[in-house]
C-alpha cells in the first residue's frame, strides 16, 4: 500500500494517521520532536523542521504524495520539490492562498465570490497609513486588522472598534514588520463552514455546512448541520467552496469559512486547505471522516460518501486548564465517561496550557434529540474535560 | 495517561491502537516482527515471543493493564506476571476457560448454561477410544471432534458424520498427541455471537446479538443485529454471556458464540476473551467500538454506549487472493470506493495467502434499506476485495 507523508505532527496529522490504519496504512509524519501528537502514535516518524528543505526531501522519500498539518511550510520549499517531482498535495500553486490572506482576497475578489470590503496595506509606511485611515473613513472604524501570513486560532488578528485604538495597533504591527490587510467588520448572524474535499482527477465531494461558535478567536463548538440554514443558502456555500477549490486546484480537503450577515448574505472569511477543526464532528457524526477523506483526496482515490449519520451532531474543543488541574486528564476522562456514555472523546495527547486545544468531544444526536440538548451535553462535556467542573445545565447563548 | 499493552500483534492489536489514539494513548504492542499487522503502525513496540516470559515482562514494563489480541499466551507465564504484580486482563484464572475447551464446556455444564452433548477424551488411549465409539453410539456418528488447545478459524476442529471416517481421524489426532473433546453435531438454524464487556468494576455492556455466517470454518460475515432474533432470545443471550463473563471474573470483551437449534434454543460453543470478528460491526455501526470498550474495560474506565447507529450493519470478511491477484491491493480499494462510497473498509496490512482474513468491510444500512440489501453490498464488496472480481449480485443464502 502507497505512503502518504504529512508535513506536521500535531493533532490533525494524528488523526489522520488513526483513518490511515483503516486504509492498510501508516502515515509518514515530519515532526518536531517524538512528543508531538502525531510522533507519539505512529510507527514512521521524521523528526526535522518544515522550515528545512533537505528534511522535507527525507520526509517524502518514497512517498506517493506529501500533505500538510498546517500551512506554515515555506512556498519556495515546496516548489523546489515539485520541481523535483514530489507529488505535493495541495499544490504550491493551491497552497500559496491559504498562506496569503492578501493574495486569497485578491483572488476571490476577482472570482466574483463575496467577500468583505478589504485594502491592501503592504505599501511603504506613509502610504499604508493613509490607506488604512481612509478605509476607516469610508467604511467606519468597526475594522479586523490583519496580519497576511502566519496567524490561527485568533492569532494574527485584531478586532478593532476605535480610530485612535485602530492606529496605535496599525502603527505597532507595521513597526514590527507584519505584513498587513484591513477588512470591514461584517454585521453577522453567525459563522458557518463548508467543508469539502477535491481529488486530482477533479471529483469533489462536500459535507454539510456547519455553524461554528468563536470563543477567544478560536473555534470552540460546531454544529453540524448549521440549524436552521436554508437548503439554498447551504447549497450556495458549498457550491463556493467546491468551484473555488477547483479554480485553485486545490487537493485534500478545505475549509470555507463563512460569515452568515444579519442580510442573510455569505462572505467568505478563512480558508484552510487541510483538515480544519470545523471538520472534527465527521469522525463520528459523518459516513467518511474528513480525515480519510484527506487521505482519498491527497492518493486520488474516488471520494467517500459525506452523509451526515444523524440530524444533529455536536463538536466542542476540550481546552488546557487554566491552573494545575484538580484531576488528572486520565481521571477526567473517566468521570466524563461515567456520566456519557455516548460521548465520543478524542483526546490529541498534548500538555495543557490555558486555551490550548487538547482534545474535542462529539456528540451524535439520537432520534428526538432537540440541537439545544446536543449541544448543551456537548459543551458539558468539553467543560468537564477542561476545568473539572460539572455544571448544571451549560448556558449555550 | 496510562500505558496498556497488548501481547500479539496482529489485527485485533491493530485496531486497537486506532481506539488507543482517540482515548489520547499510544498502545504499546508486543509483536514477533516489525511487519505484523499493529507494529507498522503503532509507536510502542517491543519484539518478542508471547511465549518467552523476559518477552513478557519486558513488554509490561511500566503498562497499567496487560491484554491481548490472541489465547495462546502460556498460562504459567500469566500467573508469573501476576505474581508480580502485573495487571493481566482478562486475568489468567478467567482466560484458563478460553484456552481450554474441555475446562470450559465443564465450567459451562456446573453453571447451568446450555452446551451440546460432550465427552472428555484425554485418558489414556483405550479408554478414551472406548468413550468416543460410546459417545458416537448413544449420540449418533454426527459429531464435532475439537483440539482442546489452539484451534482457530476452522484449525483443530473436525465435523465428521461417518463412523469410520470419525475414527480414522481420532487415531491420528490422538497419536499426535492433540487433547481432544467430542462434542455432538448440533441441528441448527444458525449461529449467533453475543458480545459483551466487562470491567473490573463489575460494570457489564452488551452490544446486540448478531448473525454469523461460517464459510470453510471461519467466520464470513456478521449480520447486526441478528435478523428475525426475538427480544426474548436476545436478552437470554447477552444474559448468558454476562453471567458467565461475572462468574469467571472476565475484564475486557468477550464474544460467547451460540447456537440456535433447529428448536430455536440457545446452546453455547465457543468463548473468545478478545475482540473478535463477531464484533468488528461495532467499528462502524454502534457508539461505541469493541476495540475502545476493551481498552476501557482494562483500563477500569466505565463502559460506552453499546447501541446501533443503524437498524441494520453488515459486515464481510476480505479474504486473500487465491491466486497472484491481477490487481494490486491499493487498485482493489480505488475500484471499491468508486462503485461504494459508503464502504468502509478495514484493512490489516497482512499479506494475501488463500483464506486468510486481510481486512473487513461494513455496511451501515441507511433507512429503508432492507438486511438483504446490505448484506448484499457488503458481500459484493468484500468479494471484489479478494479476487478482483464483480459480481452482479452476490447469492447471500
Amino acid at each position: 500500500m502507497p505512503t502518504v507523508t504529512m508535513i506536521g505532527g500535531g493533532q490533525l496529522a494524528r488523526m489522520t494517521h488513526q483513518a490511515a490504519i483503516a486504509l492498510g496504512q501508516c502515515l509518514r509524519v515530519l515532526a518536531a520532536t517524538d512528543a508531538d501528537p502525531a510522533a507519539q502514535v505512529s510507527a514512521d516518524v521524521v523528526l526535522g523542521s518544515h522550515n528545512d528543505l533537505a528534511d522535507l526531501r527525507e520526509a517524502a522519500k518514497g512517498a506517493v504524495a506529501v500533505t500538510f498539518d498546517h500551512e506554515g511550510v515555506p512556498l519556495a520549499h515546496l516548489q523546489a520539490l515539485e520541481a523535483e517531482g514530489v507529488a505535493v498535495r495541495p499544490p504550491s500553486a493551491a497552497l500559496h492562498f491559504a498562506q496569503d490572506k492578501l493574495a486569497m482576497r485578491v483572488r476571490l475578489a476577482e472570482l466574483g465570490l463575496p467577500v468583505p470590503a478589504f485594502a491592501d496595506l503592504t505599501g511603504d509606511r506613509d502610504t499604508a497609513r493613509a490607506q488604512f485611515v481612509s478605509f476607516g473613513e469610508v467604511h467606519g472604524w468597526a475594522i479586523v486588522l490583519k496580519a497576511i501570513r502566519g496567524g490561527y486560532d485568533g492569532r494574527g488578528v485584531w478586532l478593532l472598534d476605535d480610530r485612535d485604538e485602530a492606529l496605535t495597533v496599525f502603527d505597532e504591527q507595521y513597526a514590527a514588520g507584519a505584513g498587513l490587510i484591513v477588512e470591514q467588520k461584517v454585521a453577522m448572524r453567525r459563522e458557518l463552514s463548508a467543508m469539502i474535499a477535491r481529488s486530482p482527477f477533479g471529483q469533489g465531494g462536500a459535507w454539510p455546512v456547519v455553524e461554528t461558535v468563536q470563543r477567544k478567536g478560536q473555534c470552540a463548538v460546531v454544529l453540524a448541520p448549521a440549524p436552521g440554514l436554508s437548503d439554498g443558502v447551504a447549497e450556495q456555500a458549498q457550491q463556493m467552496a467546491l468551484r473555488l477549490a477547483d479554480e485553485l486546484g486545490v487537493v485534500g480537503v478545505m475549509a470555507m469559512e463563512l460569515f452568515e450577515t444579519d442580510d442573510g448574505d455569505l462572505l467568505v472569511n478563512e480558508l484552510a486547505m487541510r483538515p480544519h477543526n470545523s471538520g472534527h464532528w465527521t469522525m463520528d457524526g459523518a459516513v467518511t471522516s474528513q480525515f480519510e477523506q484527506h487521505l482519498r483526496a491527497v492518493l486520488d482515490y474516488p471520494l467517500g460518501d459525506t452523509s451526515p449519520r444523524a440530524a444533529i451532531t455536536v463538536m466542542a474543543n476540550v481546552l488546557g486548564a487554566d491552573e494545575a488541574p484538580v484531576m488528572s486528564m486520565d481521571e477526567r476522562l473517566h468521570h466524563l465517561m461515567a456520566r456519557m456514555p455516548d460521548a465520543k472523546v478524542h483526546l490529541y495527547g498534548k500538555g495543557e496550557r490555558p486555551d490550548r486545544k487538547i482534545g474535542h468531544v462529539n456528540i451524535v444526536g439520537t432520534q428526538n434529540d432537540s440541537v439545544a440538548d446536543v449541544r448543551e451535553r456537548a459543551e458539558r462535556a468539553a467543560h468537564w474535560m477542561s476545568t473539572a467542573e460539572w455544571t448544571d445545565g451549560w448556558d449555550v447563548h
